[in-house]
């Protein structure tokens, strides 16, 4: 019983598809397969805007990886991973201790990156796990229900700026734009008080949409009473305000504001620059087979490797679908060493882009460059994310955590 | 179509029965009917204690006015009353201004009475109203949601301290007993990281039910994890603690909570007291007919009123069960008023008083003594309840509001 150990560091998408595809391509024989996670629950970053508007409980955007992962072929160890001792083929569990491996899979996800600002990691809150899109939703609430009973009461009190208008800001933006008139509802807020608004560093959001498609989506928001402010960046927080200042500018401007959500950046997970890996950004950049360069059994996948595509200038985005489509190729290389085989390159095939705005509506690119806007668009974002449940757990985890009501 | 004009201040149980009662036994042509209240909805102040701990929806505490009252018959000005004039017959609303009257109903309900102890107003939470529940509910909510993104966290931020052994004390507590494991859940907390503290004054709780029912619900409570500390007082609230001392002793002790509800004293509305009434605790001791002492036709109602039975030492408690038998009074008094006859003394005949433990337990006495525990004595609250809605809007009002589940 002497079988190499395939270490999986992280149970969000490319951990998760990674050990799936493991149990299916290997022979129990072949190698014994380990899977750490802090969590003994997955849950699908690419939905957190939604809990954290409040729109869908958190609980549908979780599951407990014992429910998925095959326990007869996997080990599940919950546990906080602190070191990974590159050289020695071992990595430092919070709790468990040190762990050897033959294979190791990085897949740690990312952190919130604040760049420094003064006071946004203090006052602003992220949307990175569970944890702090419940909080984010609290808070909110929190805030509004309070409102009515402050005698020192000020409009300013329900502004929430998001800073950042990338996908998830402005997919948090497309939900909360939706919520908003129902919590004034709920809480006895004339609806005028609020203000949503957004403050983005470049020229206008979603840089991986055209202008056509990224007008679109600022029309639908600025509609639901969205407020742009462009070319603009968060210079610090402070307990309700932020300070912004325009490109090339030297003013501070002052925004009073009840709560500030940061969307502005992520970094990949700070223990693997701590374990003396070289990173940009908290990303390692991977190899074509999407191995650490100098270290030929360790491969890093999803928010914490940094890939160029070859003979390509930019590195790829850090989304799910991304580490979704390396899994596959870091489970078909991880077989290949064990039979003595070489590595294959990773090819990225884009299946195109979805950003949701909210209760039915979308903008989007399919693989042949054709673009989607409302409901098409908001079909194609529901059918993407069941497509990935179906490859995780089969129909089963579709019918339980699925968004089944395409149309909706 | 000169008609006397009645103005009901407030609606609350009091004034909302009192002008309903005054529709019924009154022609048009005999008066003008005005309500003043400064929400447009009235709530069951009795049931505050399920939306604070989160048990029932805000929602299901409240209807708006004007679907109750006959909007025919009696006109509903939207406003805060800042000021009886009683010696010029007017009263002074915020926006309308001032407003005559031939007949006053004063029922403007009660405060939260902290006597002084430091802290309490500024730190605690009080149950009062719609606005301050939903505060309530929302506290302990975003409480939970930070606890785990918290370096910081201590047990502590989890315990939650109720002040009074009142009433409303121990429903409160009966509801959040309940509603604990459901949070726990909710947010991934361990349930024996949470505690709850009743702090009472006296050496038991409820002192309107005798020592058996009292010791019921200190065993049912405590079995769901409910610690009290009798005897003692809460002698000051800082953020995230409390410091309470024991009867004769001079030792302060503190309490970390990240929660303090206070619960421990009511006084009536500070306008009664303003417009230079003779008050106790904010409540004016009445005539046996209800009416102020010197005022031929001002009547108080509810908790503003300290009314004290035929040769009786202590006053009836401020509760809705009296100021609804009031409202009958009161409306008889005006009748005979208008039709130039003598008025009638009040007479309060106890239907039996039930205090929910929360989930179908509750302790009761009914009208002839009759002890009531559990499944009983909860069926009795809510025929208790659903008799008060039929009472002011019918069988429609209770199908819409009421707790037709009786065996839940």
């Amino acid at each position: 019983m002497n079988k190499p150990r395939i270490l999986i560091l992280g149970a969000g998408y490319g951990g998760m598809m990674t050990t799936t595809q493991l149990v299916k391509r290997l022979h129990p024989n072949d190698a014994e397969i380990i899977l750490v996670n802090k969590n003994n629950y997955h849950y699908q970053s690419t939905w957190l805007h939604e809990p954290a508007a409040g729109t869908l409980p958190p609980e549908r955007t979780r599951m407990l990886i014992e429910d998925v992962i095959n326990t007869n072929r996997v080990q599940f160890i919950q546990d906080s991973v602190t070191l990974i001792k590159k050289d020695e083929k071992k990595v430092v569990l919070e709790s468990y201790g040190e762990i050897d491996y033959d294979y190791l899979v990085i897949g740690l996800g990312f952190e919130s990156e604040t760049f420094g600002i003064p006071g946004l990691r203090e006052h602003a809150s992220t949307i990175e796990d569970v944890n702090t899109v419940r909080e984010i939703k609290e808070r909110i609430e929190y805030q509004f229900a309070c409102y009515l009973n402050n005698p020192e009461r000020k409009a300013a009190d329900l502004t929430i700026v998001v800073g950042g208008g990338g996908f998830t800001g402005v997919e948090f933006l497309g939900e909360l734009s939706h919520r908003i008139p129902e919590l004034c509802r709920d809480y006895d807020i004339d609806p005028s008080q609020v203000k949503l608004i957004n403050v983005e560093g470049s020229k206008r959001i979603l840089p991986g949409f055209d202008e056509e498609l990224a007008q679109y989506a600022i029309n639908r928001l600025q509609k639901r009473g969205v407020e742009f402010i462009f070319n603009t960046h968060i210079v610090e927080c402070q307990p309700g305000r932020v300070f912004i200042q325009e490109k090339g500018s030297d003013l501070r401007r002052e925004i009073e504001a009840g709560i500030v959500i940061w969307t502005g950046g992520i970094r990949g997970n700070s223990v693997v620059e701590k374990s003396g890996f070289d990173v940009q950004r908290g990303r390692l950049k991977v190899d074509q087979d999407l191995r650490a360069p100098g270290y030929d059994t360790i491969f890093v996948i999803g928010d914490c490797a940094l890939f160029y595509g070859e003979g390509e200038e930019r590195p790829y985005p850090p989304t799910a679908q991304i580490a979704i489509q390396q899994s596959f190729n870091i489970a078909t290389n991880i077989k290949h060493l064990l039979n003595g085989e070489p590595t294959k390159p990773f090819v990225y095939k884009s299946k195109g882009t979805v950003a949701s705005l909210g209760h039915g509506d979308a903008i989007g690119v399919v693989f042949d460059g054709t673009k989607l806007k409302g409901t098409s668009a908001s079909a194609m974002k529901k059918i993407i994310d069941d497509r990935y449940l179906f490859l995780l757990g089969g129909v089963g985890l579709v019918l339980k955590k699925g968004k089944l009501n395409l149309f909706k």
